[in-house]
Formats: structure tokens, C-alpha cells, sequence
């Protein structure tokens, strides 16, 4: 049974496992090099998630050795200006999506992810890494600045790491990733599939109204100074407290029992 | 001998010490929970304080097994929109007067602190925990996201932790508390109350004066862009130098004798 | 041969070595301590330097014992507020032609870094230190709060720790500087000079005309609204890639040959 509308995709691989979607980036030959296709069909699987009530976390994950290398070089040779703004509109499409469905989107990181693959990375709500993972913006060595990866890269991790990423281009750890904030986890490589369904399942346990409210929430008042923030963010949770989902939940925590959701 | 005006308050302790005033939640069989009345003693207090001359750093504690547990649930179902309005007015309330009054506000966390009572943590200008202390926003849980707790968060740690807290509700330790930002200072419980003295005597030594120029343009200049922020700090740095206690405080370092503060 | 406009200065030393600009403080007897005459000649440099097209990346270095101790107190004493406007003036502006430049300026930090000193650090694009480095914000002890060493200081580093530095004055050691963000590396001593000139060589292999659009982008974006940001860098990364050395960059990729930059 699939829980989103099923469609044949030519770069990626989706399924669903109760209230998990799994979208795998499918071009292990290119390192899942995000073509203007393979963004494409990332976006339009994501925007169906983002309408079914079903589906309550995604994992973004990638197939063969690498994660994801970014855009494809060999696209990119010889073009003009029109095709270039056309090619980062579409990432920036797809990096827009990822934070504006209400389902938090979980980066399962088990090899490399460099440049637009990095900036997937900074972008997902969360991300697991193997301990063999590795993370770069190495557009620099190349002629050609990681400047839309900046955006998604310097929101994440502070200024100088960022800088030293995006002006080296060198590879960082998946350990140093998590101590300087772009990853929330490292885990032995045999350990990341079971890791992060765990980190899914646990999200998936809560009412996904309440999950789509705060995810929401989250980037939009970060955006804000703070006292515009908490006004909206009082309104927002003021609203939130009225919902079923919330009085449910209190009262579940009152009388000591497990809650029942509405919107799970 | 009271420095700040002695009021009878039900749900908090207060007390001064030297240049030092202590606000102990003291609703241990709540574990502290800030109900509406609660936070209000608390904003009330924090405005004598800010009125003061003589208080020069507020301490803020928790009496019993929790430092804040937050909101209190018990209050908080079945009702409508304008109650839970009111609780969160009065909640950003109470973290806009920490910040606000020109004394820093030095959270001393001897166990758990969640939702609003981690916002307490996270907004105090300070923090100073035991290693026995834990960290959560765990409103996902009862299906009533920590919204504006949020964004007192967002802004003290890095996005990834932010959201993992905020939707996994899962707590944190003090010493990664520590490590992400949250925190200033982990020490072993028996250590807490001294250490936290010393850091407070510390900032008592200093001139009152400059002391909350300083606090108040922190967060001012914070929500500006780099060039007005550095318009604005300008101003106050040139001001600030030609006061007394920084005219003072210079002589004093240029001959090698300590400073004797006008306001102190 | 002297690549940028040879000058006779009086507190600063330059060199230029090959693609790398070197500029030392030399006031060790007054721990090179920014007088305004210091500072207009560190502006004069940098902005030489901005102009030029052979120099590819700076290192900013101390004589002597520290590496900067911020203002010269002795010349701060009994002014009037018109000398502390154009002192910080100067000062704001240093600290803006560093960021301005299209070279990347790395601080090689061997001893203090205090008040502006330590905001040198924090603005500086990048920043090593040698273990015995130390970094503190100590205006408060002398009643001048480092106001505006506060604006690049919290943009480098946490709340929480911004926060501590400026309200107790006290130093943090380079290990500490590292882990929170406002340093790059930590090397011994004896390595310092050589760590911070490989990391310099490793940029000044670079395109500089790729590099100096990253850089300037860097600090643009971080100041805008995040949709804004992507429209900005999307638009710059557009006509980056129809630039020479970026066709070259991807072409010497997919050649697995070296590139030739027509910029370095």
C-alpha cells in the first residue's frame, strides 16, 4: 500500500513504512549528483508527503557510495546564465520544500555530502551520520563558490567554521560536524539504518498536527526579531492549546496514561 | 536588612545578600510550575530589582527536585484561547524582564528545567547548572509544542539541537547543555551554590553602571544588522567613556591600584 | 618586489610573499595596542590590498608578547566624547575594511587578544592560534564595557558565552575559543607560523575572483531574511558560473587535470 500518491521516478526510489517515507536519491553512478530531474522529483515527492495526512516524518537517504555530490559537473559545462538561474531556482526549490512541509525531513548520512548534497544536509530539520561520513563546500576549488550552499551552511554552523568550509573546500568529520552543529548524531556505519528509524519513530509518535505546528513555527520566528517572534509564537501556541490534540495530551500526562491522537 | 522592597509573596523566596539578590521558586510540590500568580511574583520582583541601586546580579533558583517544570498542567485544560493568551503574555513577560532590567540574571539549575522552566534557562543572561541537572522541551509529548519556549532556544543553541529537542522532547545533560551553548558552566552538585556565588561576586565587583549599559545594548545590538549594530555600540561605548566609572576605571588600571566605583 | 603600494609606516610592518600579504602590528612595547594612528595605517594597508590583484589572501600577526590589547588607554583618559566617537569610528571601520575586502584576512593569534584585539579575532574572515593564545573581553574591569567588540564578538560565538566574556572580562583559553566557535585551529607554538601559512596557501591556490565573490556574498547574506538570501546567492552563484574560472574549474574536474585560473 503505498500512502502517497505513487509515481514512477526515474533518480529516486520512495516507499513507506507506516508513517515513515523513505525518498532514497537513486543515481549511485553520478554520486546522486541533483540534476535538474533528479531535483525535480525530489520536490514533487516532498510536496506529496506534505499533503497526506498519513505520512508523519520523512528520511532522506542516498543510494551507493556517496550521499550526494551536489549539482552535476557535467551539466554544467558550456552554458549561459538562464540555464544556471534556472538550475539554482530548482535546488533552491527543493531546500525550500524540505522546510516548508509540516513533516520533519531526517538526513541519513552515510557517505559523502558535498556542496548542494552538503547544503541538503544543513537543510533537513535533522540529520544521523554514519562515523564514515564526511561533509564539504568545495565549490572553491573548482572556479565556482558554494554560494547558494552558504545560506543553508552559515544558518547552521557558526561563522568561522563556515567560512573555513566554504573558502578551503576541505572535508570535515562526521564527528566534527556534530560538534560544531550541522548533524544531530554519529553512529557506527552498521548502526545508521536502525539509529535514525528510531530517531523517526519517536517523531512519528507524536501528533503530527502538533509536529506540522512547531516545525513551522520553528523557521518562521527564527526570522524574526525576537519580540515579533514571541508575539507570534504566543499566538501559535495559544492556538495550539485549544486543539484536541493538546487537551488530549494534557490530560493523558494528568492521568498518567499514554495519549490517544487525533492526528497521528 | 532588605534591599529591595519587602513584599509578602506566596510562591517565591527572596532574599539579598550583600550585592546580591537571591529569588528562590518555591513551589516544590509543583515542581516549581509557573502558574500565572507564580510568574507574576516573579516579573514583580525583577522589577524592584531593576529599580535598585543597591542589587547589583539576581540570582534565580528552584526549591525541591526540579529547578521549573514549566507551565502548570493542571490549569491548563479545558480551557479557551484568552486564558492560554494571558498565561503566555505573562510568560514572554517574565523573559523580557530578565532581560530587560540592567542587572544580569544568573539561572543556578540544580535538576531538571523543561519547557518554560529550560525558556528560564535559556533566557537568563547567565546559567550555571550541576551535572545533575537535565534540559528538555518536551511539550511535543502532551501534543502542545514548546512554541515559545522556542524562541528563547533557537536563539541560545544551534538550529539542529533546537529542533532535535523540540521534537523529540527528548532531555539533554548539563554537560551537552554545556557544550551546545545552553549553559555557561557544568560543576558537581556540592559545588553549585559556591560556584555560582563566585561567578556572581564576580560581576558585583564591576560598576554597576557600565555593567547595565552593557547587558542592555548585548540584546539590543543583537537584533540589529551588523552596520547599525556597530552604529548603535558606537554610541554607547563613547558615552559609556565618558562617565565617571569608565574615567575611573581607567585611571585606576593605568596606575595599578583597584578602582573605587561611583556606582557600585 | 613589493606588490601593494610600498608606504612607510610606523606602527605596522608589511610583506608580501608571493600571493600572501603579511601586516604585523609593531608596537610590541605597547602590546600593539590600537592607537588611531595604528589603526589608520592597518586601514591604509588593507584597503591597498583590496585594490590589488596579485595579493590573494592576508595574515594579520602581532610583535612581541601579545598579540593585541585592544585600545591604548594611555591616550583615553580625560577626553571628551567627540575623541571616543572618532576613536571607535576608526575603529568600526578597521573592523568593516577587513570584512570588505575580497581577500580572506587571517588573524595568526600567538599571545592576548583583548578587547579590540579580540574583536580583530572575531572579524577577521579566519582565525589561528597558538596554544598559549588567550582571548578576553576585559572593558568591563575598567568600567568601559567592550561595546563594541560585543557586535563582531556575539556574532562569532554563542549567547551564553558572549555573554560570560563581557560580563566577568575574563580570558578564555585557546582550546575554549575553539570549541566555541571564534577560532579556526589551535597549534602548538612552534607551528603556528607554519599551520596559518598552509592553510593561506591552500586559499591563495584559489581563484581569487572566486574567492573574493564568496567572501563578499558570505557577510551580504548573513544579514538577510533567508528567502532573501537564497534570491541573493542564487543570482551570484548564476553569474559566477558563467565566469571563466569557474567553465575552467569544472572543465579541469571533469578532465581530472588541474585547473589554470585566469584570476589568481
Amino acid at each position: 500500500m503505498s500512502i502517497v500518491r505513487a509515481k514512477s521516478y526515474h533518480h529516486i526510489r520512495t516507499q513507506t513504512e507506516g508513517r515513515v517515507a523513505v525518498v532514497v536519491m537513486n543515481r549511485p553512478e553520478r554520486r546522486n549528483a541533483l540534476s535538474e530531474e533528479h531535483m525535480e522529483e525530489l520536490i514533487d515527492f516532498l510536496r506529496s508527503v506534505g499533503r497526506s495526512k498519513e505520512v508523519a516524518v520523512v528520511l532522506l537517504k542516498g543510494e551507493g557510495p556517496a550521499f550526494c555530490a551536489g549539482h552535476d559537473l557535467s551539466e554544467m559545462v558550456d552554458r549561459d546564465a538562464s540555464f544556471y538561474r534556472r538550475l539554482f531556482d530548482v535546488c533552491t526549490e527543493l531546500m525550500e520544500t524540505i522546510q516548508s512541509i509540516p513533516q520533519p525531513v531526517i538526513a541519513q548520512v552515510h557517505g559523502m555530502a558535498t556542496a548542494a548534497g552538503c547544503q541538503l544536509v544543513a537543510t533537513c530539520d535533522l540529520a544521523v551520520a554514519s562515523e564514515e561520513a564526511r561533509f564539504a563546500t568545495p565549490g572553491v576549488k573548482i572556479g565556482l563558490f558554494c554560494s547558494t550552499p552558504m545560506v543553508a551552511l552559515s544558518r547552521a554552523v557558526g561563522r568561522k567554521k563556515a567560512m573555513e568550509m566554504l573558502l578551503t573546500g576541505e572535508p570535515i568529520s562526521a564527528r566534527e560536524a556534530l560538534e560544531v552543529g550541522l548533524i544531530n548524531r554519529v553512529v557506527p556505519a552498521d548502526r545508521l539504518e536502525e539509529e535514525t528509524r528510531e530517531l523517526a519513530a519517536k517523531i512519528a509518535a507524536a501528533s503530527s498536527f502538533t509536529v506540522g505546528i512547531g516545525k513551522q513555527a520553528f523557521y518562521r520566528q527564527l526570522e524574526m526579531p525576537q519580540p515579533q517572534a514571541y508575539a507570534y509564537a504566543k499566538e501559535v501556541m495559544s492556538l495550539n492549546a485549544t486543539a484536541m490534540d493538546a487537551q488530549e495530551g494534557m490530560c493523558a500526562f494528568l492521568q498518567k496514561r499514554p495519549p490517544r491522537w487525533r492526528h497521528q
